[in-house]
């Protein structure tokens, strides 16, 4: 692996266990037995890694969030939007754990993320039509507006809801707890569903369900 | 007014006005004509005045947070419920932009916060709860579990939703963004509606409505 790849990695895995206030390039360097001057060579400092990092959890959330092209939404597919929700949480949870702190510190990243919000929730507005348009979700009592703007921040906001008011001091989070958020999101959606959808989201909100105490 | 109340007044508004990080015990003391020295002796530190106005906003909002005894809910109880829930908001709308900050900060605090915040969906479910058993919402669609969390993190969430993803750089926050919260909120509740609720409903909404950008 590339000494840049390194960097990043190791930087995403410490800043995910530990939060990114208490990692420093220099834990970053030590971490991977590495002279600060060279962690310095390819990363000016950890603003920009954090940049990086946040691209590529930029990048993964555009590749999924889109309604596919010349045909109607599945079920199948909405489990594949909830799974991969779960794993943008996962694989980058220390991004939207203190998320005013990294937007507060980077004028460039604070630009970013708000044109990226946007776009997800434009993203989100899409794929509820697609699954009114389906026939799975009710067409009159589902307002895209509403539940795309719910969602975004039922899921962005899950993670600092879980540190802040959940967790005891210390704790880590685990995926569980993570994937009670995607529950969370799902269940908005029960009333909405039609009666044949039902049998097929009602295993869903199973496989998602986690108490959150 | 004593001097303690005048310098929790003028905290409070400038941490809403300029968010809490850009305003210092200096601040605060050359605002109100005062020598440091004599904030000082009323408050150790900010992190204090922190702590009492987060005690005022907690007593605020447990205060409203619950079910009448002995009597059904009714829809006015929840307009009521909508309308404490935006000032909250809007009066410790410093608090809620940069909570995990505030609270990593503060160990104590982030005790209190988590202790308040599970009471508060508790009160949250109870009233959805009672909003069920008075015919409002449908007994049979309404998880008042979900409404709970998601109400809470929807309220608890919007300020810094609107930060970081709705306004532009310097731009300030206005009422009306902050009742477009309490409307995401109560539009989740839709589909939920008895017959006989709708019509004051859709009025509830309608006034809270804004648009978004």
């Amino acid at each position: 692996m590339k000494t840049r790849e390194r960097i990043l990695q190791a930087s995403l895995q410490l800043f995910n266990e530990q939060g990114e206030r208490a990692v420093t390039t220099n834990h970053i360097a030590a971490h991977l037995d590495m002279s600060p001057g060279n962690l310095y060579y390819h990363f000016r400092n950890k603003q920009q890694i954090i940049a990086e990092l946040f691209a590529r959890y930029e990048a993964q959330v555009d590749d999924y969030l889109r309604v596919p092209e010349g045909r109607a939404l599945t079920l199948t597919d909405k489990s594949a939007y909830l799974e991969s929700a779960f794993h943008g949480l996962w694989d980058y949870r220390f991004l939207l754990r203190d998320l005013e702190h990294l937007l507060d510190c980077d004028d460039q990243l604070a630009e970013r993320y708000r044109a990226f919000s946007r776009r997800c929730v434009d993203g989100a507005r899409a794929i509820y039509q697609g699954l009114v348009d389906a026939g799975i979700l009710h067409h009159e009592l589902t307002d895209p507006d509403v539940l795309a703007v719910n969602s975004w921040l039922l899921m962005t906001g899950w993670v600092s809801y879980l540190c802040t008011s959940v967790l005891e001091s210390g704790q880590a989070l685990t995926p569980e707890q993570l994937r009670r958020g995607v529950y969370q999101v799902l269940a908005q959606e029960w009333p909405l569903l039609s009666d044949e959808a039902r049998p097929a989201v009602a295993e869903l909100l199973k496989a998602y369900h986690s108490p959150l105490r």
